[in-house]
């Protein structure tokens, strides 16, 4: 390709909007255009990498002998309504009727279209298991997209959705798929972790994500600092946490605590630990049908709790708000003072958890439900029926739960770009949609389903977060625009043309895809564009090639190295690339 | 590919309202679903045969320098309000509002998007001549989708924009797309014309359809016999129609002609060939802002008006419908009897047209505006004033206006399916979206435009209705899904599957694109399903391969031939199917 010839409008003002330097960085170097909220034009270069990316997930999917696939993008709002998704998935399903009418949504997510598809084929268990992907467009109406392609509303997504027939099979092929995106995250040159991922709302036995580290990540997740463990914050563990000082020693007993409604306060009062005190932190659910209910949860007094893991704890619950001082006080509890004994006889709520790390511990603090008072010596270990859950929140410096015994790993938190996720669904939609199928012995099953997204368009931005320096974007190789930008100084200088025409055609006709830059711009405009645009390597043709020199140089580093013009420079410059 | 592993769900039953045979095809061979009126999903085989046709178009638009991009599916209404097709566009625009109330369409085709994007880049007859396109989902909602994928509200579509400094310029590449689709459908095996089409609506200087010769087509195009020679109906052309018969011979006169309202009456009352009669058809043209006006078309009595060259004679109308005859009788005029002279001053209409095969034609017979009579020995030589215009529909037997004079070639009328279109739209939208770029003088000007089309899924059904038998489809090597069905008549005899085994992992290494069709069905299922999906070649491994015989068979005349299965058989099957 010929830079002249070619289309990669380069922009010299960052825009307004670009918080991010990927965001930046793409628009400026002509891979994007914005033409609306979270709306975007590819352009040449982007399509030139989007492809790439594309050709190395359907090679590495269709490996594993999934079947691709191109579902429609406007669908018939009955699936979405058949699922209770299309009240349930909120404004970012973009709901429409057509010219006659009927409703439609714009394709977020295709676990409706794909159950409805393989209801209607597949009968029989000796059809399965059948893996059936996509690389197509979404739309999902953000309330507020951001950082160019990595939030956007319409985004390219590659979804694919398996089918079995056991659950050792569909655990099968999530572990295929685990393996599958690995290879593909480090073909693309990215360093990420996968991820364990909270399963609870949608009910799946199994959830990974895979995330990309970056400093400007959205997603808060745990890692390992000995092992390969890695969670987000809403599904990480840790190794039970020990007390580091003395329990304080007391009977069972009611206690006059006056202003002790926080924490603080309260381990002050009596000169402890808040490791020996226990918080309640009062929530409201909301249920199906516009329901609600006070729910309680009960944490040392030293741990946070993780809403997520509080939602999953209450089975039906949607949503988990605040409860207001109001709501708490009108059921005749006492903020600052709440405590589990009598609780449910004083505010009817059956929803009522203690973190699992509370069980049967002893020599605890907590509040009485009355108004300055508190019970000291608290045995938990004596009461009956108590709901233990994993409810709290992960800490730096906590121990990692594979690690954390032989080596003392800890956990330190760390941000990500998720840009995959893997997910056992089990029979969630196969049940809605009565799909089923015919088992050895001729019994009528559900299908179990497995489901797994990478957001293709979004690896875009993912990649530049990782691979960037103050002058601009740093491709690999795999998937560049170009791998060799050849740079000519002076165009009028028959000799550089000359010269650098038949380094081109022979390093085409070596399978390098390169792109010369012959373009009527100054020499430093030309260097200025290959360090935004960031391909691979670039080769100078310039004033040395009169003394026989020309230079090659390392957009990773910007090392740069004199070659001999005259001295078998294609294998050379194919040594140096390593094709 | 095992067929076990794969998903191809082959059906008997023909769908309902599948009235081609290509919808019936690739529904029953489980290429496509359809999932709502006008909406399919792609299944893996209509996949692979998507994937190879997109090659082959941008394989053959990228030799040409044009560039690919992506652009956005869902588009901001302001830039259709921009060029006046929001309101202009109709019904089958599908309009929608996003969670923040904001007007969004889903794009049908991107001259407006296109345009904004080259505005924002492009300043300098420098950057010229451009060209992007884009191989993407268009949305079109049609009132009465049907055909299957060929005439689909949701579809795969190359579109292709191209700018220019100079008109000669937009033709060159006018050229080039037209050499260059032409190589993309002969590459897909079609049977297909390049056929002028009418361009009076765009306002561009020409317009050209590529027409897939089908007798299920939805055009009728007009081609010739001895030549290249296609049209449109509403842009064919012929040499211009002679005489028969000798004129009648008469002095201009007005006569009193009872009861002759109609021309085959007229002909009969003064026994003349209808070719000597004048017939005045009355049309209502359409304005902007709600305006009307009657509009009077004078033709030869044995011709036909064509309705879009009507429409294309009158500058300003939108559209024209029928007159009734109360219009026609309210501005003074007596249908049956109406004729040019006077018209002017009796309706005020200034829209008055003859055809140009009239001009200078004497010995005519006209109407009098007068009940009852007709003028005879009309001179229209003698008359000032009158627009000539092409009016009139070509016929079967009229002479080619290409090689008519010196080969006598003859127009006949037959059927088509579009499957592309190219387009010289010159400034239209540069105009209207003030897109304008610095001439070699430092002169503004706007951008000259092309635009360029394939109807890629589209393309799908036309290649069927071309290449099938009673028995199902018929694709050609080119774009198959698989090239060779190795079918074993029975899987549970070892030597014969260890046989196709080895045989397909040989051919597949010779880079032969096999599917081996291992399934546990019966052979003549197997035959059947080899026979409707289209799969240019099988090759059977059954009994006879005990006495050292297989069978190759070619889908498309359905030729079988014995091969030994001991000799050479790989390179007999490379040389048979030309690889």
């Amino acid at each position: 390709m010929k830079f002249s010839n070619f289309f990669a409008p380069t922009l010299k003002e960052k825009p307004k909007d670009a918080f991010l330097k990927s965001h930046e960085y793409l628009i400026r170097g002509g891979f994007i255009q914005q033409i609306g909220s979270g709306i975007y034009n590819f352009l040449p270069l982007g399509v030139r990498v989007l492809e790439k990316i594309k050709a190395i997930i359907q090679e590495e999917m269709n490996k594993t002998g999934a079947l691709e696939v191109s579902l429609g993008f406007v669908t018939a709002a009955s699936l979405w309504q058949k699922s209770g998704r299309y009240e349930r998935y909120g404004k970012e399903l973009l709901r429409f009727k057509d010219r006659k009418e009927n409703e439609f949504v714009l394709g977020p997510t295709y676990e409706e279209v794909i159950t409805e598809l393989i209801k209607s084929y597949i009968k029989s268990y000796k059809q399965l298991p059948l893996h059936l992907y996509q690389i197509n467009l979404k739309f999902r109406d953000e309330i507020r997209p951001r950082f160019g392609v990595i939030r956007g509303r319409e985004f390219l997504m590659k979804d694919g959705y398996s089918f079995h027939g056991s659950k050792e099979d569909l655990k099968r092929e999530f572990n295929v798929m685990e393996e599958t995106y690995t290879r593909i995250f480090t073909r693309l040159g990215l360093e990420f972790r996968v991820v364990e991922a909270d399963s609870g709302a949608i009910g799946g036995s199994g959830s990974k994500e895979f995330m990309v580290l970056a400093q400007s990540g959205e997603d808060t997740i745990c890692v390992c600092n000995k092992c390969q463990y890695a969670a987000n914050l809403e599904a990480a563990r840790r190794i039970k946490k020990t007390a580091k000082t003395p329990p304080p020693q007391a009977d069972f007993a009611k206690f006059h605590t006056p202003n002790t409604t926080t924490i603080e306060s309260l381990a002050e009062f009596f000169k402890v630990d808040s490791f020996w005190t226990i918080k309640a932190v009062v929530k409201k659910a909301l249920f199906e049908k516009g329901e609600s209910a006070l729910v309680f949860f009960f944490i040392r007094g030293c741990e946070t709790l993780n809403v997520t893991k509080a939602l999953n704890a209450i089975a039906g619950a949607n949503d988990i708000i605040e409860a207001s001082e109001e709501e708490i006080r009108s059921v005749g509890l006492c903020p600052g003072y709440i405590g589990a004994y009598a609780l449910r006889n004083i505010t009817q709520s059956p929803y009522i958890y203690f973190d699992k790390e509370l069980e049967d511990c002893k020599h605890l603090i907590m509040g009485a439900n009355e108004e300055d008072y508190h019970f000291v010596g608290v045995d938990l270990s004596l009461c009956e029926g108590i709901e233990f859950r994993d409810l709290i929140e992960v800490k730096a410096g906590d121990l990692c739960p594979k690690c954390g015994e032989d080596k003392q790993g800890e956990l330190y938190l760390t941000q990500g770009i998720e840009v995959g996720h893997i997910f056992q669904l089990g029979d969630k939609y196969s049940s809605a949609f009565e799909a089923f199928f015919l088992d050895e012995s001729g019994r009528s099953k559900p299908f179990l389903m497995g489901c797994y997204g990478i957001g293709v368009s979004r690896l875009l931005g993912a990649i530049i977060e990782q691979h960037y320096d103050e002058r601009g974007m740093q491709w690999n190789k795999a998937i560049a625009p170009f791998t060799l930008d050849i740079i000519v100084s002076n165009i009028k200088d028959t000799q550089q043309m000359e010269y650098a025409r038949n380094l081109y055609r022979a390093l085409q006709e070596r399978g390098i895809e390169c792109i010369l830059d012959d373009r009527e711009e100054r020499y430093g405009a030309k260097i200025a564009d290959f360090e935004l645009i960031g391909i691979p390597y670039a080769l100078i043709v310039g004033k040395g090639l009169n003394e026989g020199n020309i230079e090659f140089i390392q957009r990773k580093n910007l090392l740069k190295e004199k070659l001999d013009s005259r001295d078998c420079v294609v294998e050379k410059i194919l040594e140096r690339i390593g094709s």
